[in-house]
């Protein structure tokens, strides 16, 4: 049976739901970085960022946040609500590393006085541009409102999982999140969305300051795939899987 | 006499001034853009700039917002006060232009919904990135209320100015602020410093929309003294001057 591709980005497909205002949402192996200038594949990242993303999502539910996930299908695919993206890149960073040491020219490493957020455009063509809220309300992407409720819900999204990655002895340095609007009975909620996994946050392990994310992938770093593995294995949620599983299924239509 | 150089810029030296806390502020003739990748001159700039940046922050001044001016010594010499600068480009726009063209790919010409203030730090070596109130509060280059004071001076200047050019045929596209610290009997005021010249504002005239600013030197469209001197014709500050006047002093000591 063919499914409808509602959408294909570089590391996940939308398919068209079982049910109204749901999607199918599948995790593949690819990886891109620098704005697509780079791309390759991490074996088993799908399975293992569905299941970490499922894992944190529901905690998160568990705590009051809302989001777009429903539950998990299979090894590579979720259910979730269908959302309207809000197109905005949402950055929380606790310590100093990539674009915002690059751009201001502190040190990778270096503890931030206090957490900052940070806006970017959603757009491969401009490479991704940091925005400010004067942007953001101008253009209208998202209303001082929205901002507002983005901004609470990632400093709690923080907090959270902050705490949890410290207590399985990850430093959470920085993350991305992404936010859609969700409409039930003419009410919009703002609700997370996408997904939270090693390829949208940094993770060092607090002893060695090894990185334990997609910076693996981004700078040649090696070991990728067991970074990712080492992530699940502290969450608790690595799957008891053979090397064919690991690998998945080709994306079915 | 010589005078004890306190700081040279790229258009601007700062040199003691005659008493305590003041500062005189000498104009050149010299341009650069794009980061000092481009260098040249712009004959008789220092002169004009000295005039326009009088008349403006005089009638700002006028208006109730506070700036460094104290008065005009002689053809290229302004006598101001000497603040702290503030490490910030405060850039107001309303319509889009130059890097918001660029980063967000809007058309130039393009009239904005709203004025947008925007900050970049000022720091060469970083290229002057654009950075957000969270960067600034977090790294402390200005608080929370230094701000919002310098968010609401810089709409008023807009205000005032858009409809001081408007008077004249101009077109008010965007411009730079620079602000201050000064301490006055241990209560610090923050005040309108640096300058206000088409060094640091797109000008366009209102029926042809050329560009009667820096834009000219930046782009390599010619006529570039000519558009300085249309500026300071419109406003009414062309200085009756002679050849020789108009090419100035060399910088003295």
């Amino acid at each position: 049976m063919r499914r409808k591709r509602i959408y294909e980005g570089k590391a996940k497909v939308l398919f068209e739901g079982p049910e109204p205002g749901t999607l199918v949402q599948y995790f593949k192996d690819d990886a891109t970085a620098f704005n697509n200038q780079k791309k390759g594949t991490i074996t088993g990242k799908g399975v293992l960022n569905n299941r970490i993303s499922e894992y944190l999502m529901m905690r998160l539910e568990s705590i009051g946040v809302p989001t777009h996930f429903v539950r998990r299908l299979n090894m590579r695919e979720q259910l979730v609500r269908e959302v309207e993206i809000i197109p905005l890149e949402v950055v929380v960073r606790n310590v100093a590393a990539g674009s915002l040491s690059k751009r201001l020219g502190i040190e990778e490493g270096t503890a931030l006085p206090r957490s900052i957020v940070e806006y970017y455009l959603k757009n491969d063509a401009l490479g991704d541009p940091l925005v400010t809220e004067e942007h953001i309300t101008c253009f209208n992407w998202a209303g001082p409102q929205d901002l507002d409720e983005m901004m609470q819900m990632a400093l709690r999204v923080n907090d959270f999982l902050t705490g949890l990655f410290l207590g399985v002895g990850i430093k959470l340095v920085d993350f991305k999140l992404e936010f859609g609007r969700l409409w039930e009975e003419d009410q919009m909620r703002i609700v997370l969305a996408d997904e939270i996994s090693p390829d949208s946050c940094r993770l060092w392990d607090i002893k060695t300051n090894e990185k334990l994310d997609k910076d693996r992938f981004r700078r040649d770093l090696g070991k990728v795939e067991e970074a990712y593995q080492e992530i699940a294995r502290r969450l608790g949620v690595l799957p008891e899987a053979g090397p064919l599983d690991m690998q998945g299924p080709k994306v079915m239509q």
